[in-house]
């Protein structure tokens, strides 16, 4: 009886953890995320429960999780991205110690760096970049602090406040020149990228859809040598 | 032919990506740095080559990998962590273009989250901290915009730099007071943490070795909760 936090990665099945799949195939009830991949899912032994959260609220997800576990089930919680970065694990993870069920945390690629990588953007690079800022669109956010930090900038959930994110940079003195891109559905077959001036990136990514990740900054540049990569499918 | 820049995760073996795994089973040489766990090098195929990159420059790696590809090879570029998160994968990337080797970027698990996870420290928590901010612990950095930045802050090869960083953010308006850790072999067995308030974390970490990640912040405290966190030892 234990409780898995294990993170799925960004999108592409082929992301996740070694050991969060060996867990995978050997839990006896996997819990998982809208944005996981149904591949993913499909790991979890024959016989296994599967849950998607997706109806649930976070204070039901922890007691869900409770409730397996204390019927002596080793369940997976499946997460986009990794657990404690933008992922609510930190509050599962404190309803598990409030209840005395043992857990671990299965850290996860984040799409901090993997979706930008995707689109040929390296999130930090010599001479270019040495500090990366990271966000929720949904703020709330200190705009003269964010406009002030150097290097990268990348915004978690950054479609629907894009528009306000944007003008709050540019109020607070960063250039509206600044390159941006805009990555939906970073790592699967189905990734579309928007490349910008912070001034139009809102514009420029209205017609795209979540899950997406923004990323502002100079090197949205080196996407021009960078990408596109030439596509190698593995043997 | 194709070079494949590999994120090994940050140290424990089994965080490696399945498909960073496949295509190490599947090389013909591995380029792989000193931190990467001996157990994944043992991975590549027997007759793989097998290449250190400890004594080159970065200009002597990008050369190697352009070499091995023109020969022929498929080659597994082992890096620490993420290519794209402070692991120069840019720089190699862009030697690659030039060549005109067709390359991908497998992204990892970065020790951004992974290690401060290992002792029990989320980066990002509901009412406690919804930003992060990374740098570099080899600077420059800009101590005034870095001690105006809300939320979590997370300082990669953290220790050679430490009391100057902690000196500067105080300086500039941080709170002497403010939780901070510094975890030394971070998911490994032999990892270390020490946790202290900013104005102390230089001198309680004095005896720690590298790699270590420092992290600043109020979501250090949740550590009191989340750890020691029950150890579970996959059946």
């Amino acid at each position: 009886m234990t409780v898995w936090l294990v993170g799925a990665g960004p999108g592409d099945p082929g992301l996740i953890t070694a050991r969060g799949l060996e867990l995978l195939r050997s839990c006896d009830a996997v819990v998982y995320d809208r944005l996981v991949a149904p591949e993913l899912v499909d790991e979890a032994p024959v016989g296994a429960l599967r849950l998607g959260r997706e109806p649930l609220e976070q204070e039901q997800i922890n007691r869900l999780l409770v409730t397996l576990a204390r019927r002596g089930l080793d369940v997976v919680r499946l997460k986009g991205g990794d657990p404690f970065l933008f992922g609510r694990g930190g509050e599962e993870a404190l309803a598990l110690v409030d209840a005395g069920i043992p857990f671990e945390v299965v850290p996860g690629v984040s799409s901090l760096a993997a979706v930008p990588a995707a689109a040929g953007i390296p999130v930090t690079h010599r001479g270019v970049s040495s500090q990366v800022t990271i966000v929720n669109g949904h703020g709330p956010l200190d705009f003269s602090a964010l406009a002030a930090a150097p290097g990268t900038l990348v915004v978690f959930m950054g479609l629907s406040g894009l528009a306000d994110l944007a003008a709050g940079l540019i109020e607070h003195g960063r250039a509206a020149s600044t390159p941006a891109a805009v990555i939906a559905s970073g790592t699967l077959p189905e990734q579309r990228v928007v490349v910008a001036p912070l001034g139009e990136i809102a514009a420029a990514a209205g017609d795209l859809d979540p899950p997406a990740l923004a990323v502002i900054g100079d090197v949205v540049s080196l996407r021009e040598l960078l990408a596109p990569m030439p596509q190698v499918v593995a043997a």
